[in-house]
């Protein structure tokens, strides 16, 4: 008997956050596997924290890239996806095995995971069990106070690597947006959003839910640098209730 | 001193996705209050189960309207404020006293949660706590087993109530949509989705991760009833990875 892939949706940051079944894989699970980055914890790691058994075996996935590379290069495409075939073997080995695995991911698995790769890989072969978690953007929103969408507003979610245009002509057509990989893109985001008169609506969340949390009107971020994985909220609008 | 609201999110519907801070919360508080259709328990309630201390006191918030009224009609704004007035004015009352009072909202309270008129109305004179919690959208589509954003995806999560051309201009912009209130729309949404080229894609969820759920290819829900909180999903682009 093969065993299940747990993908396990770790939330925005706080471990407080985790939910009751999330907590209760993680401390059963023979095997857990999560991604990090070169040379860091990995945040879904450190939000698990002393919750994984001492005699389960741990699986790091470590990013190939410590640099952005394009998503469109080739390189990119084809290291990336060796790497995830590499991890999804290993997993596969332990499934065969008849071990559970729960792999780990920070917010919400099926919205923006790395998980994903590892499910479309191994989820015709094993059984699986996906565990939702709260998202980084409530995380965010929430912690900022912000109430974000009502009744009928139509939310955008966005990646600022889109361009110029591309996100004005998006931004146009909803009520409420959150703009991801914000980064480099600031610049850019703050000019989009003060032509569509959207700046004075606009906040800037840094390390959401987690130590160093940041959280600012977008307006007083100019001429700042931002991390790649903070995030800018347009709040929908307020309606007489 | 005054109590503090705390507004606690309570997932999409299975109590197993309680956060751990939301458990503490309801199991501590000595007010609980939450939101209830005529004759109904209340999701957020149902989902709270027997966490609720006995000594604690209930405030059942019953909506004024058992059918739907437009939003727009001028009936409906007025009933309503009425109705999140008299909400508010119970909660004040209680926080005044000096106890802290636990508001249950199924999801995330910050988005599209009727507990955003009520911290409109209180968080400038009490101090607020907000806690965020699974939203409906990604226990649906974990319930479904579907990867739904990747890497560059746009997002977008409109009202089924939009009319036919706005619905369309809009999933024209996005890669991924979460299309809510379903309901009596139904037969316009699968049209504009047919006209799109994406209802073979199209995924419907009803009660998703709540008892009754049922899930399904959108193109076989033609000439079916849905219920008003029923969702449809399509899911983004998936990428080579």
């Amino acid at each position: 008997m093969s065993g299940v892939l747990q993908v396990v949706g770790m939330g925005p940051g706080d471990p407080d956050l985790l939910t009751l079944k999330a907590v209760r894989l993680i401390e059963a699970a023979p095997v857990v596997a999560f991604f990090a980055k070169r040379g860091r914890t990995g945040h879904a790691r450190r939000i698990a924290g002393d919750r994984i058994d001492a005699r389960a075996e741990l699986l790091r996935f470590e990013y190939p890239f410590t640099t952005e590379l394009a998503v469109e290069d080739p390189r990119y495409l084809a290291e990336i996806g060796q790497f995830y075939e590499g991890c999804a073997a290993q997993l596969a080995e332990r499934l065969a095995g008849g071990d559970d695995v729960a792999l780990l991911c920070e917010g919400d698995p099926f919205f923006y995971g790395s998980a994903m790769y590892l499910f479309d890989r191994l989820h015709r072969e094993f059984r699986t069990e996906i565990v939702p978690g709260v998202t980084g953007m409530s995380g965010c929103w929430s912690a900022a106070g912000i109430p974000f969408t009502h009744g009928d507003d139509v939310l955008m979610v966005l990646p600022g690597t889109l361009d110029r245009q591309a996100l004005a002509s998006r931004l146009a057509t909803a009520d409420a947006a959150v703009i991801m990989k914000v980064g480099s893109n600031l610049a850019k985001i703050q000019a989009v959003l003060d032509d569509a008169g959207l700046l004075s609506r606009a906040v800037y969340v840094e390390s959401g839910m987690m130590p160093g949390q940041r959280i600012l009107p977008l307006a007083e971020m100019a001429g700042q640098a931002a991390p790649y994985f903070s995030m800018v909220l347009v709040p929908g609008r307020r309606r007489a209730r």
